[in-house]
């Protein structure tokens, strides 16, 4: 059948744990149809654990809607911030083995900085276990002022790979070299990636519904 | 029912545009059941654009799936690099409306860091329109040396938010700063987000059966 979006915005959540934000009449909340229900359920509308859409997407045969949003707290009801917690791994001898938990993002699906966020922040957690050897990644964290010189030294070298017409195999490795050292740095500062791309996301009008509705008012 | 890896790695392609690459023993490609033809479908198996899987996870309720992978060649049957070219939009009056094409990326859902790479090619594309008034980014791409100083001062400017204690919300701010202008020197360099990404995963051993298996060798 046609996919229409007759089924977003149409609800009027009657509790959730922030109540005048989702009283906004420009919100749009995901909303699904339930097998088990047998109609259409809002997500959050007995957790208040709804999803902001930013926008929504059809696949080529209009068969699969992909909901871009932002989640008002956990999206699975295990309270784990994504359902896809477990990876399937297989083992040497053929079989499957299951990995991860709910209470665990180790072996949740990210994009690439997104796990790299997680395994400085793994790094840092080794570092406290006595009679580990020091990662660069733990020597970096307990040495902000080497961190801030190599992050100003990564810098010069991108702009070296330009300046000096080093070519562009030199420029993805010295661009890779600056993004891992600021990423150390956002974890450094107890600030998460997600923090940063939010801010470029309002600054660049990225993904649409949300910063649309504001720029009306 | 119970989900198991017994589809994956299983099928051994007799075509393809790669062959060297696809007959690789450790080689896992993305398979699925397809109900048109009542069975299991390797994509790939005719069109010869297979998804190398890197790594497969579960839902908390065992019924889907999401493969996370290299795609060879485009992902969709148009041709496109993703099946989810068409946005869904709904107008003032209600009604919904379509945008994209399968020839255009504009309208598919990207983590930000991609979707302001692809903001930057936008700028760039308008700034060859005449008359045009050129934006900050189109005036960076056209002023290499510009540029490089802003990357210089932008790393300046980020260690600064901890050398002077400036607080995190600056380190959100600057570190926004940076990454624009890093993304703005990758476009001026012809280098991809995904190449950097790619390069990082290899160095992290980010996720997982590919490396993992050609660490063994
Ligand atoms: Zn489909
Ligand atoms: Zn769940
Ligand atoms: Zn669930
Ligand atoms: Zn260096
Ligand atoms: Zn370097
Ligand atoms: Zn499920
Ligand atoms: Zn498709
Ligand atoms: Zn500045
Ligand atoms: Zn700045």
């Amino acid at each position: 059948g046609r996919l229409t979006m007759g089924s977003m915005g149409q609800f009027r959540p009657t509790r959730s744990a922030t109540g005048d934000l989702l009283s906004a009449t420009s919100m749009r909340l995901a909303t699904f149809y339930s097998r088990s229900r047998k109609g259409r359920w809002c997500k959050g509308e007995t957790s208040g654990h709804f999803i902001k859409v930013l926008s929504v997407h059809l696949d080529c045969d209009r068969d699969s809607l992909i909901y871009v949003g932002d989640p008002i707290g956990p999206a699975c009801h295990t309270n784990a911030p994504t359902c896809y917690f477990t990876t399937l791994k297989r083992e040497e001898d053929g079989k499957v083995r299951e990995a991860g938990t709910h209470t665990s993002r180790a072996e949740s699906p990210l994009p690439t900085l997104f796990a790299l966020e997680r395994i400085i922040a793994d790094r840092r957690a080794q570092a406290a276990v006595e009679g580990a050897k020091p990662s660069w990644t733990a020597k970096l964290l307990s040495n902000p002022e080497l961190l801030c010189s190599k992050i100003r030294e990564e810098a010069g070298e991108l702009c070296a790979t330009w300046e000096e017409d080093e070519g562009r195999e030199r420029t993805v490795s010295e661009a890779a070299d600056l993004l891992y050292h600021a990423m150390v740095f956002l974890n450094h500062q107890g600030v998460s990636l997600e923090e940063v791309s939010a801010t470029l996301r309002q600054r660049f009008a990225i993904s649409g519904l949300v910063e649309k509705a504001a720029r009306k008012k």
